[in-house]
């Protein structure tokens, strides 16, 4: 919807798992081509773009492989890069450039419903190139981001993984621990909370089935960032223990400033 | 504002300890009388309400207390409710009806810049009276602030207590813990964050000075919450150890449970 927006291409063709879906996109303008057949909608492509689930992108990636024509660039928007760019680069071998991407948009909300050509506006992006990959199939997948809005930052897969171990899997967890302690207590905090608990929280709502497969595939840089996160609270603790109030406002400060200086 | 636009009384006169400030209350059309001087304010009031730091809240009972003249009804809005209502009752003596409120509305925001009228309407408010409170006292002030458009929540000021610790307290401290956290990190968090981090974050932007008070008045019953939450964020880090894929599904569907359930 944004590429067909924007102008980025030719002819857009939009593979689905389920016919129904294929029928949905076939009565959308900005669409050209819908299939459940991969072959069809992978014939000739220029640019294919992997949308799924971080378990099924792998997937994906070796039943595609053989179907190619055309060396195409390949990208997908997975959550965690490591283990998809070693076995996309793996599955694609000379078939194709495969250049992983990380679009950080999108919300708790999922399905073609809540589809917004704005999605990726001001929205930070990664390209995660390795030793290996072509210099303009990466150049392109980042210009292919760009033009939709992004702001672009390149990283190896590696570091991307420890990166958004930080500032998405972690807060993600924390959101989802918080509201699975408050379902176990016997208050009513559905109900009493004000809008801080629920800005909190808002994550949480996301999918358990999704989330579990991208923690499943960045557990060790999870547990790393969640021992730090740990250090954190211990010494906060301390703090209260102790009732050092020069202390506790200066913990409080440092979150402050950090808080008020996100775009 | 809000009491004005619904109504509820005749005379509206506002205590500001800066000049300046009430100057900027003497031009609103809502504010009948303004004053930096407390006897001016308090004369005649058959219904107080104190707004104001949770420490500078005990402090102002005190110096109101030999001023009153007309036994009137006192409330007030701190975020915690066990101190502020023993040294307060103490304070009043016969002199007036203390019972503690906190509403639960507002935002990171303070100033009279981000008043609104509407700040009550569909949010949870507690009034918290104890053994020595006065029926009609307690009911007049719940009447209060459900015309305002709350919904009342009845709980001793230490019941109150333990549940804001769940439902605010803890909330407040990991976002400002996780907002400390990424602060210390050499990742460009800020940029590169997506919506799910500012949600969580968005908290901590709160003023250091006023949470610390907080805090410090109800320092047992966060650390009693936080110990609780630990035990949820252990059990998670050994699903992940463990690479339990049904009890990683199983702890975030819970969570989900619970934020989908938010009003």
């Amino acid at each position: 919807m944004a590429a067909r927006q924007r102008n980025l291409a030719n002819r857009i063709s939009i593979w689905a798992r389920r016919s129904e879906v294929v029928d949905q996109l076939q009565e959308l303008p900005w669409c050209d081509e819908s299939s459940t057949d991969l072959e069809t909608c992978c014939k000739d492509a220029e640019l294919i773009i992997l949308c799924a689930p971080v378990k099924r992108i792998i997937e994906l990636s070796q039943r595609i492989a053989p179907l190619l024509n055309s060396t195409p660039i390949i990208t997908d928007v997975g959550s965690v890069k490591a283990d998809i760019c070693r076995d996309c680069e793996d599955a694609f071998g000379h078939q194709a450039h495969f250049i992983g991407s990380h679009p950080m948009a999108g919300s708790e909300k999922t399905g073609l419903e809540n589809a917004q050509d704005d999605l990726f506006e001001g929205k930070s992006c990664f390209v995660t190139p390795t030793d290996d990959s072509d210099t303009q199939a990466t150049n392109t997948v980042s210009a292919f981001w760009e033009a939709l809005g992004s702001n672009i930052y390149t990283e190896s897969p590696e570091r991307h993984d420890a990166i958004v171990a930080q500032i998405s899997h972690v807060p993600h967890i924390l959101a989802a621990a918080l509201a699975s302690y408050l379902s176990r207590e016997e208050t009513d905090a559905q109900n009493l909370c004000g809008n801080g608990l629920k800005d909190t929280t808002r994550i949480a709502s996301g999918s358990p089935e999704l989330w579990q497969e991208i923690i499943s595939q960045n557990g060790t840089e999870i547990l790393k960032s969640l021992d730090q996160f740990q250090k954190e609270i211990d010494a906060f603790k301390e703090t209260i223990v102790n009732e050092d109030t020069a202390k506790t406002i200066e913990f409080l400060a440092r979150g402050k400033e950090f808080r008020d200086s996100i775009q």
